[in-house]
């Protein structure tokens, strides 16, 4: 008999492992450390295992944390301020981005990783600039995190360009983000999988010299991680590379080498289907922000044309002033959803796929399918613990039909997680999370959002958006 | 100076008055009886009023509750087992449908209300066969409730035809259906705008006699309502039409009087654009499903070609078995973000477009804008009291970009609702609902619908479904 740090036992556990769901019907996990000791039927576990302590699973789901394998919770402050309007990025974007400071990220950041873990997301794929300070809410509220140093080399004054304009590239704005990019790969080593790792982060094709998109390569060669980049996001993106290089993003990627599996690519919004299968074959990874797309773009991207070319593809939540919300509930719903209408069938994409891409998926998408994303004994102990008796989940049936996984995939809301372990700690129990204040994490930062509004005001009335547009009249 | 029962202060409104939101920065709402006494600027309004009971409204936000237009919560004791496949009705719904009895749907039904109630919805668009069984539920937990007999003449052997035969039709279940729509009628009379009012129900012109659907629409004449019935909802429907009357159903009812502003007709998800031109033109209104539609056929109907036609349309969350929730996030999200993935655009539905939707435009399809809606004195007093601290909501922006309207839209997901209003009477405060005992509830449908599973196995696996096969392959 051994004893385990902490077990819970009688629930319904979705291991994730082999090609559906893993479903064990009356399952138990045992933990130990920050490992999970053994998953399986409750008879078996408990004849192996005692715990300091147990938790009755009667009534509930237990399954692996949500990874969120791309976000930008930097931009938090300013969630909402860029919806349904055109030029996204240039005019509801930029004009305030350019007065949000460090110190402003950092607050917003703690306040999406907490609607994320609020909502069973465990791992967290977050990819900003100033990083390394962002990087410091991971390790004080306790998630993983899987962090990226936002690299370009635009200048500041990019706002003022027209929509259009090419952009003017600068030598030491890049060097100073590499500097930070490296700074986090040292810090957070990929190789030694500690709770938070360090990924290389161009932040698209279009927004560096070639020089400096190659160094990152190697960077990331050197410390062993992945390349996270966006990937024909948008046709801005196109138009810039077409304008600098007479080339599209993907043919121009593949000619320098790019498309491998270390790479991690982000939308393929713009990608044509050869494109797509070109990229798919490649090697390389594919995150889909299903939520984020849609609404800034009305645009659904082409990740059943990249899994049917043989790809690995999942889910990422992209950033609160664009998705708006930060949790893997929509995302599951909408990649499900978006991908039903883009191809007028209910059966395209269901809701296992959904389940899967949010979980398993993520991790081997980001190269960590070793450490996360199933119960799997020797994995992190990265569990989450859902009220299967919330209303939205009701009823749970089992047979003939089992129906927690549509349930989940298309019902549940997020409110129904209510206990979070993360590298086997309780991060959250009873909804509350054990780490910060929560309510006062969301104070500190609305108190700096007021200032940012103040601070970006006279920039909001140049760009005069549509939703300033919308504000003035009324409609909003 | 009057004397309100309940003030709220301090809060941002949202009053859905006028084109847009009819924003109110600091602004207060008073209570009498069951009506809104006024609202206006906290200022103004604490000039005029005192209260028994004043709560401060700092941080939240104060509207009108949801009106959810079109839902059949008798089936929710079926969530969940009918998802990712074809032939959804036959083989998803019908097999375990014939099983459910009265007491089956009642028990489902109040869960079902429990999780609208949960996330903000204060008035259920209800159609249900039994329905004066299942109105029961509205009168004890205290929610506004527009209820439909869903009358139809199809015998129960139903089941048992193949995909496309021509439905037989029973005067005798007919009969006994419309009898229950008398009772109905009669019981909630639509003219007196009580808590509960009647509607009258043919279920779809595919379903029932000419003769029937006539009737149908007579008993709405008589009792001064709406006939609130299914059109061009599928291609089975559009299939059934052709092969007994030799026309589509849209050129079928305009033939024989149906269109015209008494008629709401829910889906037209098969509707051609002419037709829904002539559906708008009419006077008819529209309830639009479209997580519903968008789960169960992957397709998005045409609710914004029905809006440049000059009609007017509103939100429903249709069946739990199909959607899979019932709430009005999730309605208002999906519709945004389904017609802008339609028309590839991001400006063409937007949030306040979902908003009013949810709120104002459906108590105008329902025809009862006078009573609901808005916060406008005389009015009910229905109003829901939103946490606008809840990190989904963060930050909360009001100058120069207001960004409430879109964070609630894209958003926030339910649980940010933390007190409910209906006709004058706290029905949720602190997210518990004061009326009934919502774990319990769930817990005595539970044991129901574990019953109802295994009645229904032998149908089930007669019916052979895409989802059984899921299940037995360990992919569910």
């Amino acid at each position: 008999m051994k004893t385990a740090d902490l077990m819970i036992t009688g629930a319904h556990l979705l291991t994730m492992e082999g090609k559906g769901v893993g479903y064990i019907p009356d399952g138990a996990i045992a933990i130990t450390g920050s490992t999970i000791a053994a998953a399986g039927p409750t008879s078996e576990i408990t004849r192996h295992f005692t715990a300091h302590r147990t938790i009755d699973g009667t009534g509930k789901i237990v399954m692996p944390g949500f990874i969120d394998a791309h976000m930008h919770t930097g931009l938090t402050l300013i969630r909402g301020v860029a919806q349904d309007m055109n030029d996204w990025m240039q005019k509801g974007i930029w004009p305030f981005a350019r007065h949000l400071t460090t110190e402003d990220k950092k607050l917003g950041s703690m306040v999406n990783i907490i609607e994320g873990l609020q909502a069973g997301t465990t791992t967290f794929g977050d990819y900003n600039d100033h990083m390394p300070t962002l990087a410091e809410n991971y390790e004080r509220i306790g998630a993983r995190a899987v962090v990226t140093e936002m690299v370009n080399e635009m200048p500041e004054t990019i706002a003022e360009l027209e929509v259009g304009d090419l952009y003017p590239f600068d030598t030491a704005v890049g060097e100073e983000k590499r500097q930070r990019n490296v700074e986090l790969l040292e810090k957070y080593p990929f190789r030694e999988k500690g709770r938070i790792v360090a990924l290389s982060g161009p932040q698209g094709p279009d927004m560096m010299s070639l020089e400096l998109l190659k160094d990152m390569q190697n960077l990331a060669e050197e410390h062993g991680t992945k390349l996270h980049m966006h990937v024909a996001q948008g046709d801005r993106e196109i138009g810039q590379m077409e304008k600098r290089y007479g080339k599209r993003s993907i043919p121009f990627l593949e000619e320098h080498g790019f498309l491998n599996d270390r790479l991690l690519a982000v939308h393929l919004t713009e990608a044509k289907d050869e494109e797509t299968a070109t990229v798919a074959k490649s090697g390389a990874g594919l995150i889909y922000c299903a939520g984020s797309i849609g609404i800034i773009d009305g645009l659904v991207p082409p990740m059943l044309t990249f899994l049917e070319n043989g790809g690995r593809a999942c889910l990422g939540s992209d950033q609160a002033p664009g998705n708006n919300c930060n949790q893997m509930f929509n995302e599951m719903k909408m990649a499900a959803l978006l991908n039903k209408v883009k191809r007028k069938s209910p059966t395209v994409f269901n809701a296992t796929l959904a389940l899967r891409s949010a979980t398993i998926e993520g991790a081997r998408v980001l190269g960590l399918e070793n450490e996360i994303g199933s119960l799997s004994p020797g994995k992190k102990a990265d569990v989450i613990v859902i009220d299967g008796e919330q209303p939205s989940l009701f009823p749970v049936l089992t047979d003939p039909i089992r129906n927690i996984v549509p349930n989940l995939v298309y019902s549940a809301r997020g409110h129904e997680v209510e206990m979070s372990i993360i590298d086997g700690t309780i991060v959250m129990e009873d909804r509350q999370i054990q780490t910060v204040d929560a309510k006062e994490a969301v104070q500190k930062a609305q108190k700096a959002a007021d200032d940012l509004s103040v601070r970006a005001a006279d920039d909001l009335k140049k760009a005069d958006s549509d939703i300033l547009e919308m504000v003035r009249e009324g409609m909003l």
